[in-house]
């Protein structure tokens, strides 16, 4: 490597370095948000965090850091280059050019109307008021249209916004995954509501101490492997996990006292959020590739400990003496039962309530959705009555109005379309890599059985977490399970569990 | 004003709020290190630190800033400058000069000699090696007395010193001062010694249930008047309070579970710091006159509300029935009792643990040592020495060891020479402020007595608080007072108040 080149690489690492350090403060900002900062200081706080972002902004989109990209993806100069730093040139240039596109004074409107739309998001939801949303939502539409145009179309409009949440993805390879898939569990959920095998689900309804969850909850993420010197659990409204570095990986939970799994599979959920954040490696550490490599391969890991873990009888043949001793005279119920109350599937109008069979087509909507805005022009007033169709026909179920419909979730109040696709294909890629890991340790289920859960988390740490944005989910998925992502795993995985559970 | 010094006026608006961001992202990243954050994320989060301070500095010490300056100090144009922006102006030019005067090496070479020494002070303190700590307390002396040479010296080198934590107080002063501090004191203090009237303490000795601590610190606090939704209570080992912003004000304290005092009064002190920071006026907020004027100013608030307030006779006759019923059984003692035993005065080694009355014999100690060492050019070899003199001579004890000695605080270990007489300084104010206050509001203590706090933080906030730093201590103190500082009212204070106590 030259001197030049050198000199080149060191000032584009120092470059990153800074960013890194801008993201780190937000993060810690914006956890801090959520977890407790006085209500009073808000105002001066988003300034606060505006200038940081700003300055963070700033750094991303600095002509002399795609002056030094362009030396840096010279091929005599790439090939020179570690496999880190070759990846992180190709990472930066991603999103150097996706950011540099957009005109600063475009962008900042558009920062500004997502701000506000979300307030008035959430008033229209508590009030079931679509008319009153409308007209933010087709602006962001409209915006969103513009930052496809600059940011340029391959395959369809859709795609673009796709490959911000999971890179490379594409609305055919989603229509096909997500066509098998809707084939299969539809009619499998239709079986499921027909089946004289309901479980009961009265007895979690007690009122379940909160001091005895939280305890009981620190135990379970013991258990699976949080590192509670590099991390720890805070309560609030929203649960979220934020890897502020693999040192300091924060998720929160929500205690609800008349509900004893839902603080708890939460807990699970953002641990396994967690554990993919803590073990990336150290020589990643100061640069953007410090983190999960897409929205989807994330929630892989959250679901894979949450459901595919959390929710199996072996789980529960280990573990449910314990949360008996926490809640002595609570649970009396047998394990049996209580593995079964916490598998009902039954269609449901809210997504974030969903199980785990069911929550998949309430995601198919959603991507239809986006896909009929982007690729057809679907307005934004045709698509409340859209909403409400798709339920009927996926789910059987209408909403009664728009607030527990339409209105109900957040993301695209801030303009994150695009985004709902990665629950599921977490979902599938947690089945798929679950599928090799069974035949890699022979004895996974027994070591679920004992408790014994480190070594599943030192095999995922060997596969997954450890690459952070290293390698591309489908790199990832190819490598590990020796083919791309395949709906067949995640059908066959709750069709096998949910005949056994509903005696289909 | 003319249309350019308009411009200049908003450009040094805007630097001035930008520099402010960092500070309060900086406050919010280590109030976060001081309350939990996981051990092992520290070493990234030390870098992120750095690289937000060293933006801060940038901004602080930008040429242009210095231009602006220089425009907005014309005679023609300061004079239409409103009254805050004109003690922005003199203000922002006088932390300018100050570090534009260090040459960024220099002062880099600094910050890292620091930060390595406070690691060694601290396991030399806990070894009693003060050998180990001598080579890092002498370079720091000479780097300090380098600042000083930069800086310029006006009357005693150690003025220098002095004005950065207590704009304009000199040595002289101190002098003054301090001299009729100590005259006064160390004979009071023998006399209290020889009284055979000790009072009884025994029985705060108990274990006290640290959930009813809790519980009683934040009654008082909102018997004291915080605002809960502008501020928070948090736990550290060291216990601190930050203002963020006046809508975000955070202290911590810490339970000791064998002693019902020290959490108590600990939140009563932050506290009083914290009703400082939550009533600065709305016009400060965003720039940097928005934080108490000194720190010794600052002190008094504190000093005011733990000693002046919360040792009172007055105040407990109103609040010991409530702490009472916080401990069933345990405090069964009459209030006089209590009321005496939370006032024991007794010479004692250690600077932190000292009563309101000793504590500023520790003081005037380590100020006469401070001197010596800047104005007399004493040697970091001979303070161990020196200390254990002086600790006989004023409070008639000796430490055994240097751990216990001249080890014991932590400020010298990070350059913060000048800073200890803040604290005497704050009991001088408070005890002059409250001679006013209970001439301005003549049913003061049967205020108290009712529990009727908010009338005494309204006065504080009109006289003291609002203004944050745009009256400097000495006009503070003159405004409210009619007088310069004058350290006979604490003695005054302090004799009646112990007179009785002790029955002298």
């Amino acid at each position: 490597m030259t001197q030049l080149a050198e000199n080149v690489l060191s000032l584009f690492l120092a470059q990153i370095k800074q960013i890194k350090s801008y993201e780190e403060a937000l993060g810690v900002l914006y956890w801090d948000l959520r977890t407790g900062a006085p209500r009073k200081g808000m105002e001066v706080r988003s300034e606060t965090i505006g200038h940081l972002s700003g300055q963070m902004f700033k750094l991303s989109t600095a002509p002399e850091l795609g002056e030094w990209l362009t030396q840096l993806e010279q091929p005599g100069v790439f090939a020179d280059l570690n496999e880190i730093n070759q990846r992180l040139v190709t990472e930066t240039r991603k999103d150097y050019d996706r950011s540099v596109k957009i005109p600063p004074k475009l962008y900042q409107e558009y920062v500004v109307l997502t701000s506000q739309a979300e307030s008035f998001w959430e008033e229209a939801k508590e009030k079931s008021d679509y008319a009153s949303f409308e007209p933010y939502l087709d602006k962001i539409i409209t915006y969103t249209n513009q930052f496809i145009d600059l940011w340029g179309v391959k395959g369809s409009r859709y795609d673009t916004l796709l490959d911000a949440y999971e890179p490379g993805m594409t609305t055919a390879e989603l229509d096909r995954v997500f066509g098998g898939l809707r084939e299969k569990l539809v009619p499998l959920s239709a079986a499921i509501a027909a089946s004289p095998h309901q479980p009961a689900t009265d007895f979690l309804k007690q009122t379940y101490a909160k001091e005895a969850q939280k305890k009981f909850s620190l135990f379970i993420l013991g258990q699976m492997g949080f590192d509670f010197t590099g991390g720890r659990l805070d309560e609030s409204v929203h649960p979220f996990a934020t890897g502020l570095n693999p040192g300091d990986v924060r998720i929160t939970t929500r205690y609800l006292t008349d509900d004893v799994t839902s603080a708890l599979f939460g807990t699970i959920h953002e641990g396994g959020h967690a554990l993919y954040e803590q073990n990336i490696k150290d020589e990643l550490i100061g640069t953007t590739l410090c983190t999960g490599t897409s929205m989807g391969i994330h929630e892989s890991q959250s679901r894979f400990w949450e459901n595919v873990i959390g929710r199996s009888k072996s789980f529960w043949s280990r573990y449910y003496k314990d949360l008996q001793q926490h809640f002595p005279n609570q649970l009396e119920v047998p394990v049996e039962d209580f593995y079964r109350a916490t598998n009902v599937v039954k269609p449901s109008l809210i997504r974030i309530e969903a199980d785990e069979l069911t929550y998949n087509l309430h995601i198919i909507i959603r991507y239809e959705m986006e896909k009929l805005i982007f690729n057809e022009g679907v307005k934004a007033s045709e698509l409340p009555a859209l909403w409400n169709e798709k339920y009927k026909e996926y789910l059987g179920i209408v909403p009664e109005n728009d607030g527990e419909g339409v209105l109900q979730d957040v993301h695209w109040s801030g303009g994150a379309f695009g985004y709902f696709p990665s629950y599921s294909l977490g979902n599938m890629y947690a089945a798929q890599i679950t599928d090799t890991l069974e035949r890699d340790l022979p004895d996974f289920w027994e070591l679920v059985e004992k408790g014994e859960l480190h070594p599943i988390k030192d095999w995922l740490t060997d596969k997954v977490y450890q690459y952070g944005k290293l390698r591309t989910p489908s790199e990832l998925i190819q490598d590990i399970t020796g083919k791309p992502l395949d709906p067949d795993y995640l059908v066959a995985y709750l069709e096998k569990k949910y005949k056994d559970i509903y005696k289909l």
